[in-house]
């Protein structure tokens, strides 16, 4: 692929910036945004970083009507010397074509879309938030723009990159939180759309959110598809119990969204001698090891929060309470490494940061 | 619910009618569009008629990375004495109130939805095309238009209903079609959204399509997501199959969609006293019936195509030629009826048709 130029539309006008301590998540956007063009002769074409605006688009676009999209989510993080990391953002980029796979929409090259995503945080540098705690989320993605009420892949796309600063997933640092086994709804299943970071998969999971908040749950605990037996993810995050010393996590058996959070969880276990095992495992099983005393810590893990440990797990009439309800020693420990890593206070031993300059 | 009166704003400039005969499918739109915009504090509200074009967003709109929207799709026909029908639209406002329950999207008044309908369809009247098989699409949607990154249902939405004039789904009229039986893919599951009007669905459909069409089939015959083992859809359409003087549909389940054309079909089978039966169906049992000769017909059933026969069914190493690969008597009696009903030369024993004044 010929290296393509991202050319740079400065906005006039900069928009106030949010308070450190007042931020939520993925309400505010920053002045500028990335966009890059597919049509089907063209390819990907005309890289450019343009003031943040309204899309505008047919409202036959396939999109709205068939969500032929994938996204993806990074964060940028600030040190106390200033300097602008990101984590691993090319296992996003990775992620963001093997989505485009599953989906039909042509690959996009991946080293054009960390520059993008680089170019584009250095611009709105100014908005990465210093609190602790805080930071640039990155949100990649691409939609399907053809005219067209046919149910076929689109021919043509934008890919596009927006910036919002966020603020501490909890706002009193790590906390635990219930989360509820959903046993009546599906996210995914094999076969299905599950692995790819595409809208299906979260449109179909607002009813049952929507239905354990109700009931002051945080999130649910999503169980296979086809048996409804197996724990796939929590949430929109992966998740992990410790059972009599040794961490267990779903395998990845085409439903379960593989996550960067995930992968760096098991890297830093083995790097760590903790045993920890990718397999099966049922929701059975977890309540057995409760009713032995051996289901030592749950927690789930993903960009957005890192690390969020599980208190308590309601399962059909059970409510079982998990160390005590406070944060285990492994979820603490895995918490403050990353995070550690991420924001430049801890020793990053497989080079997981990349520096922005 | 208070009475919202459908303001009209008539456009300018008229777009050039394609010719009859060159009709495709929803590549072309009509001079206007129907908007309703959707807030939390003020509900539905501002139901206008206006010229076509484009929709601002943006580009943190949860539809674009969510996915939470529905559509419908209908028709309106015109009939040789200047009458313009719709074909049981109120089915269809219901079933969009169905979907928005699933994907936690406030209901629309079905009233206002229809009269929205009508009023569109009256004013560009004149884009309904009238060569024989035509007619004019009508795609009702909502969006979710908050700008919001956090998975939750929005708090904002539009809902758009636009228009496409139509060919012919088959140029030569009916026609058989072969349909390849879908063992790795999976369309929805139980639990899943499969039963909603809704992007997802359409989406994780696309790469099923793309490898079965490569391979000279023109669409797929889906199997449920959990034993795939019974038959659900076939692409689009709902699927029948005529085993022994018997007509057999899967029942709904959760994962199927409960099609309007679906259910016109079984009304029309009983009122012709066809035995007819809604249950699972194995493809396995498929097999045997047509091993033993007892596979006399099978037909998708939609509002596309209408009816759609299915002259071979490829399955593992199995090629079934059903009927000879001919339109089956059933399927053409169906076809002949239904489309009959929509362009007014048969009669209406159940009032399926709404006239446009």
């Amino acid at each position: 692929m010929e290296e393509q130029e991202i050319t740079v539309s400065l906005s006039t006008q900069k928009k106030e910036k949010p308070k450190s301590d007042e931020l939520q998540f993925g309400r505010i956007f920053t002045d500028h945004m990335f966009i890059l063009d597919y049509e089907e002769e063209a390819g990907w074409h005309s890289p450019r970083i343009i003031p943040y605006q309204p899309l505008t688009l047919d409202p036959a676009s396939i999109v709205f009507h068939y969500g032929q999209t994938v996204f993806e989510g990074l964060k940028a993080y600030v040190t106390k010397s200033d300097e602008v990391r990101l984590f691993r953002p090319e296992k996003n980029m990775e992620r963001l074509n093997r989505s485009n796979d599953r989906m039909c929409i042509p690959r996009v090259d991946e080293n054009l879309a960390l520059e993008a995503i680089k170019k584009l945080v250095s611009i709105d540098k100014e908005w990465i938030p210093t609190a602790p705690g805080t930071s640039l989320y990155i949100r990649p993605f691409i939609i399907s723009t053809e005219p067209y009420l046919g149910v076929a892949p689109s021919r043509s796309y934008q890919f596009i990159i927006i910036l919002s600063p966020v603020g501490a997933y909890y706002e009193e640092g790590i906390n635990p939180v219930r989360i509820a086994v959903e046993d009546e709804f599906v996210r995914a299943v094999k076969g299905g759309t599950g692995e790819a970071k595409t809208a299906g998969n979260y449109a179909s999971s607002l009813k049952a959110q929507e239905l354990v908040s109700d009931k002051g749950y945080a999130q649910v605990l999503w169980l296979d598809g086809v048996e409804k037996k197996y724990v796939e993810e929590v949430g929109s995050m992966n998740v992990f119990f410790k059972i009599n010393g040794e961490v267990i996590t779903p395998e990845l058996n085409g439903s379960i969204l593989e996550g960067v959070t995930r992968s760096s969880v098991i890297q830093l276990l083995r790097h760590w001698d903790v045993p920890v095992t990718e397999r099966k495992i049922s929701m059975e099983e977890v309540y057995e090891a409760y009713q032995r005393g051996e289901l030592e810590e749950a927690f789930g893990a993903g960009t957005a929060a890192v690390i969020s440990p599980i208190g308590e797990l309601a399962w059909k009439e059970e409510k079982l309470v998990i160390n005590d309800g406070i944060t285990g020693e492994i979820a603490k420990k895995l918490y403050d490494k990353l995070t550690g890593i991420q924001y430049g206070t801890e020793s990053d031993p497989f080079e997981w940061v990349e520096v922005v300059k």
